[in-house]
């Protein structure tokens, strides 16, 4: 057994509640090295001489990621503190038992030797996401390029190549008469980049958080597309750009005013006087990344922590939307963003919280700070597989299978799970511009569990490089769209949303064949059973996949894959 | 190389600023797998075409556990972002590289693909442990058992067995009285059970957190205890029990007076009225165990959050003491503890908190909850080495490498050694009643790097058995002490403190030796070297340890170790 593998802790990560009373433990091995894990429990306060509460049960082998398995077991629990240990079987039978971080050959009897969880504050330190988040289908708008409300003539809204700065006059209205288009797409969440006053057309540089940008339109039409969206059945969740203002904010302008002397000069990280941002040097003050048109907010200040929230409080009062997502995420504080919780909570538990991070970033994902993360991993995950390579298939599986064995088992179904963004090139460009390259990764990313974020325009095969060329019009035009691709988003989400065991069914088996590219997930539910198969390959293959009904085409699949095909089969159709 | 067995975290456990500038990375991997760890480091933002950024250390191998080796490397830094990954080489020369919890056979050139480190926010999220703690003596005081201003008959005071609610009628005068003593022993920090208002001898069921219990004095003699400890450089820290009351706590006799009408009942977890707490069953609202006379307090509500922080405020400002014990420490919830870290380090940045907890508790220890905590691991490490047995010397070296490879660099120095506790049997009954055995034991805590938290009575050799013997009448009658164990304490103490290598000098050599029970540790410091050796055997044994000149003694060593020996060998001294 290869104890240096195994790996517990008894607090956030690996041992909590999802609702008081029921609680879960995870424990990490080394993959296919355990036979068999059993979790012993008992009471820490009823000793033997009293009652034996001495309890135990098999842990589960819920998914690997080729390094770790992961084991889990779900408890009742009514008790002010929990003992336990885990007594872990390896494949020659030989057990080696587990507490309190250190490994016996022997039972553990000592309590002291156990690992310990105290109930009462396990439950109310557990990690409460919006009921209605997981698995729902986020759409990404980059709102001066979506849809505009006025006429826009195509040589200025199609142009090529598009300038970082270029106006193509997207409004928020334009986005508000789109609204029908989405639902018919079967979006649920429009996460709208930002939208405050600003000076480019990204709106990342802030000039007033308390202004909706007068080319987008008016604090009016956000309060009405919010309404409209909601009658729908929608939500609306904005871009929280607080790490990092303009120049032109009135903090920073102020500052560059009066210097030294500015009551505000504490509002930021200013390094030394005069202010400086020349080319090729370090400006003199903290910045986003080295850009001297982005100075850094001081968030450890009071002062500046309170008025960014109430700027966070104005909107969730004055438009009901309902939630955000924080760029530039995981720059920003621990304790900031703890405080930041308690506000938005405060304000609509069912607000959802998605920080911008590109790593897996549990610290951030322990419940007392963001709900959520934008799940570049995925995109890594999803791209990897659709180009192929030695270990395609496994390597899909085993990146999924890390996020499923760290993530709280609330979190992982509503990852952000996307394949592009306005931060990098789109995802049919990533897919080498092959159409059903392309579809296959869209299919990845929409039978996925998780909430799958569409980049405005993926859903008609839009394409291009990196930013700027990420961010052209939205293709409204016939012409310009792919009408194949369109049917194939709004199928793929028909059906994720009809058969939830695509979803959330339990994996019970996984066909990985890197040679032909071929991976094949069988979930379960209640008295569903699916078989979602990807293949990556360019020429048909025969596969052993049993013989099913597609339901994307409605075809009987017997056993030939063509060209990156997609099946979601249901086994019960199979001899119809 | 056991891939399995890495283990980093790109967060406060193994990635952290230890100043402005100064960072702090660890990494864990399989005891004895690794050869060469090597940390590569760039610039998130500054791509290699427009600066080079990057750099690489060796990373030292600081110390093992037996399962795992742990490597770090101090770096200084100024930039926005880090991005890094490490270089592991095993012993057979394979190099593999890992970023972004995976592993690649190649150099790692994506950025994505590395580990991220803000500088900033970690910055700001530093561990800042108060300056004059790292390594102090700690001196644990029941307040009606150790001292009393008054006359008290020796029939009375030195009772046995003595009851578990008998008042000896020590008070803060007494102990007052003492401080000379104290100072005269080398005790830098008084630790005082709880000393408010309550019920029983012990105190921990309050009845009144303002005043203190009217057997024990007044606030006045509170006051002068601490002004007179500070002018003899001694710290007070108070027992801050706050997870539970008594029911004669004003809150909890409202809720008994009133029933389900009191405005007090959310101040605690009541399941269900009429209020019982019958002998056998569970009481009907939450306690400290199953005791009813220990209702808990619902540290949830903002209401009592703040009752209990006026009391934390009262008592700083009052008395000005040094900082709080946390009692129950680990069935308060995390959000209380960061908010309650607040409310003291508000008060006086440099107060220590301690948290109480039976077992290794990372989680409160992460920067922004306790400081440090009562360290009963210690407690077994120690213990087990004096009784011997299969691998009593290997063990003990491997239960500090896990401290010293898992808590914050910052922590393990200010850890609370002990051998024993008002809540455990007399370490002088773990060892047998064997002045020899206890001698050694006493000598590992006190040569150890920590806080080493003597418990009142141990430096006279008072023995006793669990709760309520453990808490006999101080000895202060010279016929109830053993003279030499004081004597022995008073050295070591003094030692300790004329070479700060003992505990702060680099670990430059171990030698265990689990046969003959000798255990030897040799500490480096800029100009000092030192080698303590501990001896668990009952006769003499040759050993192969250099000759040097013993602190404790003056002797001369010449290789064979007396029963039960400790040396704190100087080899500079040898030849002499």
């Amino acid at each position: 057994m290869e104890l240096s593998a195994i790996f517990h802790h008894p607090d956030k990560r690996f041992c909590y509640a999802l609702a008081p009373g029921q609680f879960l433990l995870r424990i990490q091995a080394k993959a296919n090295d355990l036979r068999l894990v059993v979790l012993h429990t008992m009471d820490k306060y009823l000793p033997l001489s009293i009652a034996d509460t001495r309890q135990q049960q098999v842990m589960e082998k819920v998914t690997t990621d080729g390094i770790h398995d992961y084991f889990e077991a779900r408890i009742s629990l009514d008790m002010v503190c929990l003992r336990y240990f885990f007594a872990l079987t390896d494949r020659h039978g030989k057990t080696v038992y587990y507490g309190n971080y250190r490994f016996s050959p022997e039972e553990i009897r000592n309590i002291d030797d156990m690992f310990d969880c105290p109930q009462p504050l396990r439950e109310e330190e557990r990690f409460c996401i919006p009921d209605w988040a997981a698995n729902k289908v986020v759409y990404q708008i980059f709102p001066t390029r979506f849809a505009s409300s006025r006429p826009v003539p195509d040589r200025i809204w199609y142009q090529a190549p598009i300038g970082p700065s270029t106006d193509l006059k997207g409004d928020l209205r334009g986005i508000l008469s789109r609204l029908p288009y989405l639902r018919d797409l079967g979006v649920d969440v429009l996460y709208l980049t930002p939208i405050f006053q600003a000076n480019s057309c990204h709106k990342y540089d802030t000039v007033d958080y308390f202004q909706v940008d007068s080319r987008l339109g008016t604090e009016e039409d956000l309060r009405q597309l919010v309404q409209q969206a909601h009658a729908m059945g929608m939500r609306v969740i904005l871009d929280a750009v607080f790490n990092h203002t303009s120049r032109d904010f009135f903090a920073f302008r102020d500052i560059l005013e009066k210097g030294e002397t500015s009551p505000y000069c504490s509002w930021y990280y200013i390094r030394s006087f005069p202010i400086r941002a020349e080319r090729g040097e370090k400006p003199t003050y903290k910045t986003f990344s080295y850009y001297g048109g982005m100075p850094k907010l001081n968030l450890q200040n009071p002062q500046v922590q309170e008025y960014v929230f109430q700027v966070v409080r104005y909107w969730m009062r004055a438009c009901q939307i309902d939630g955000w997502r924080l760029d530039v995420g995981d720059e920003i504080s621990h304790s900031f963003w703890k405080a930041f919780r308690k506000v938005v909570k405060a304000e609509n538990p069912q607000a959802l919280i998605a920080g911008e991070v590109w790593h897996y970033a549990g610290d951030f994902l322990e419940g007392d700070e963001w709900d959520t993360m934008m799940n570049y991993d995925f995109q890594g995950a999803v791209l990897g597989f659709v180009h192929g390579g030695p270990q395609a298939a496994t390597q899909f599986v085993q990146r999924m299978g890390f996020l499923r064995g760290n993530a709280h088992t609330h979190v992982y179904p509503v990852l952000w799970n996307l394949i592009d963004s306005h931060d990098t090139q789109r995802a049919m460009r990533s897919c080498g511009d092959n159409p059903d390259r392309f579809r296959l990764a869209a299919a990845m990313q929409l039978l996925s569990t998780g909430m799958p974020m569409i980049y405005y325009g993926d859903e008609y095969g839009l394409t291009g490089g990196n930013d700027p060329d990420c961010r052209r019009g939205m293709p409204w035009k016939p012409e310009k769209q792919n009408g194949d691709i369109f049917r194939w988003y709004q199928t793929l989400i028909r059906l994720r949303k009809a058969h939830p065991v695509i979803t959330q069914g339990r994996i019970t088996a996984v066909y990985a064949d890197d040679q032909k590219g071929i991976l094949a997930i069988t979930r379960e539910a209640e008295e569903e059973k699916m078989t979602l198969v990807f293949y990556n390959g360019s020429k048909p293959a025969a596969c052993g996949i049993p013989q099913g009904r597609d339901l994307i085409t409605g075809a009987l699949f017997r056993g030939t894959l063509s060209p990156f095909q997609v099946l979601i089969l249901s086994p019960a159709d199979d001899s119809t």
